[in-house]
């Protein structure tokens, strides 16, 4: 392939790969409700796999279901430079979220195909599974499970609320892979939608990623004991349903407390048994987390969490077992690729900050792997997770633009 | 059939039935889970039938799938006298429960049988549709809809869980009859195990209930907007999830606040949606009641409920709708039928006391129609809604003696 022009975005052939993906599982109007290892998560995995096959590129899946698309380059046997994302939503998941990064890689094979251009070392676009965790949690599983942070067994006995095993619903819609994981990459960079309103309300076109909010999750077990709601004494009740309700409770109040310097604490999930009227509940799960921009207050707010469950345990009188805690964030981003991101930006002349992360991303797994930086593209008043979510093509070609440029001037160094 | 006898409970004749009963809609070790219009509801509904026809009795089913049947009086025009409760169960229900006055009654016409005793004034033995409300909210659905509290309609389009009309399982298992509703009773005697502890701890054998606490429940729904759980800021939050856990707390604290005066306040259920890790829920429902011996005090926690409601909501910047609200209890019961109740237990020596009954029953709705009274038996340390409910013959012969004693005495006047 000769070269023959600069390479260029086209966002008329990007937005028909979006439009295609939002025709794939769609949730409310306008939506997406395409969750990780389902039939639709199959279809799209599949059309994905034909754009790339078209593109010329070498797919490889591994046994956690991630599909990584390989570019030869120039000097093929350098580690390759990495685009990507996720194409898995939440149940009332929007259109572009993950979607951007990983189409977004596809657009720029294309565009360097279509200016006959070859970059010294090889180009890989990823598609990791269950960036969401709506299914089967927690998130990011896929990119975790590649860089070692998870084990495969772990991974495949992953259940959602049907009992359904992760690794069975892998091998049922034909993605359980097993091309090798925790390989080389000289770099990885992912492009996404901010997911939140600083960008749209600051007027800005890109946003340079420097790190993540510092996160806590936890998977938190309440044991009580059934019983009558009427006759039971308070002192004798043993209501498992309270005790998520209070520790869901103190959630949004940690939250509160740190509000004012953007920290966040979230109810998440609530599931308990019975959970019927007229008996207390003996069982019940629930997911949380708190995060916050600087490590020390997460922590300091982690630490609250933590009291919060054996105080809503106890006063339930129930016993409680943190079944999963997950941490990300912080400063993880490698400050070469985020100075070449901005750099770009510069040179482009589109209006930019520097912005912190507050959603997880596959990134951050991908960062304790390889040099790693993300782009963020503004979004309509922050609405994501939400059918409403909403990017129109003039917000996103700059995020595509920077992307080409960096992973060009990356992968040709 | 000439009298050659004094009436007499058999003990052992009645404990088969109690284990007949038993062996259906098994739940955890000793319990069992016979949902109302199940499967399972409707076998022990055939059993049920069944004995009656082998008693004699003519069975009458309506509309809202109550079970009567009845044992011809010697003036066989007179309003009958009737015993009754119910045999669904919770998920995790006891072997006894309600049980036990449906199976009383059946006892109790055998025992005037094996006498040859034909009371001047009819029978009737009554399994009342729904009284747990662990599948259709909500609870003592069938007697309500007898007395004309709940309309027909109405009742029929309850839905479960599964989004399955009342109406319809009702027609499934062959328990949709015809029968007349609201017909003139002479009087109803529910026999129940108490389900609370206290009648075991002071060494009672008979409880003579003059009343029960005065209950409000509610159906609440909260509506939000679905969001990201990280960048989403909290002052932007429409959690409904939050909404819910807020008042759930707020309902045990309500509990909590009354309970040294033995009041109530129970957090019975909370579903929401999507209720998946990485995304606020935009609905919630909450059944939630508070209950208190003393009706003014009920009022306030019932007025304090209502005031969290509203609050729980604010605090998440949720709308909300009280679907449902559903009282019962109070000084309702008949004070000819308790004081002949007392007087049968001091004839047969027994040790009683007066009590109050804590949790719903349809004898409550049957009191808005005909005059009522309760008969509670011990059961051991008060654990019910549980499969470690727990009674011996010896718990409740005396209590059955004495629906005998009552059934015949009132019958024959």
């Amino acid at each position: 392939m000769p070269e023959n022009s600069t390479p260029r975005i086209n966002m008329e052939r990007f937005w028909s790969t979006i439009e295609r993906s939002a025709s794939i599982g769609q949730g409310r109007p306008g939506g997406l409700s395409r969750l990780t290892l389902s039939d639709a998560d199959k279809e799209m995995r599949d059309v994905f796999a034909e754009w790339c096959q078209k593109a010329g590129l070498e797919m490889k899946i591994d046994a956690a279901g991630n599909m990584l698309a390989r570019r030869k380059g120039r000097e093929d046997s350098l580690p390759p430079v990495v685009m990507g994302s996720h194409l898995d939503t939440q149940a009332n998941g929007g259109r572009f979220d993950g979607i951007l990064g990983v189409l977004g890689g596809v657009e720029v094979c294309r565009a360097l195909d279509e200016a006959g251009h070859v970059t010294k070392r090889p180009l890989v676009v990823a598609n990791w599974t269950n960036e969401e965790g709506a299914r089967f949690s927690p998130p990011m599983m896929g990119a975790g499970t590649y860089v070692g942070r998870y084990s495969l067994e772990w991974m495949h006995d992953r259940r959602d609320d049907a009992g359904v095993r992760l690794g069975d619903e892998l091998k049922r819609i034909g993605y359980m892979g097993n091309a090798a994981m925790a390989e080389r990459f000289d770099a990885y960079f992912e492009l996404h939608i901010e997911q939140g309103p600083i960008l749209d309300r600051e007027g800005m076109q890109v946003g340079i990623v420097t790190g993540g909010y510092t996160s806590t999750g936890m998977l938190i077990e309440f044991k009580g004991e059934t019983a009558h709601t009427g006759p039971c004494p308070m002192e004798l009740r043993r209501n498992a349903l309270v005790a998520g309700a209070r520790l869901l409770t103190a959630a949004d109040d940690i939250g509160w407390a740190f509000a004012a310097s953007g920290g966040k604490g979230t109810a998440a999930r609530l599931l308990a048994w019975p959970n019927k009227p007229g008996i207390l509940s003996d069982w019940a799960q629930v997911v949380t987390d708190v995060r916050h921009a600087d490590p020390r207050i997460s922590a300091v707010m982690a630490e609250a969490l933590r009291r919060a469950v054996g105080e809503a345990a106890a006063k339930a009188n129930c016993e409680f077992s943190i079944l999963d805690t997950w941490t990300w964030g912080g400063e993880i981003f490698d400050a070469d690729l985020v100075g070449m991101i901005r750099a770009a930006t510069q040179r482009r002349g589109y209006r930019h900050m520097d912005i912190y992360s507050q959603a997880g991303h596959d990134a951050y797994f991908v960062a304790e792997h390889a040099p790693t930086a993300m782009i963020f593209t503004p979004c309509k008043g922050g609405i994501t997770h939400n059918n409403n979510e909403l990017c129109t093509p003039d917000d996103l070609a700059p995020g595509l633009s920077i992307l080409l440029d960096v992973v060009c001037e990356r992968a040709d160094r």
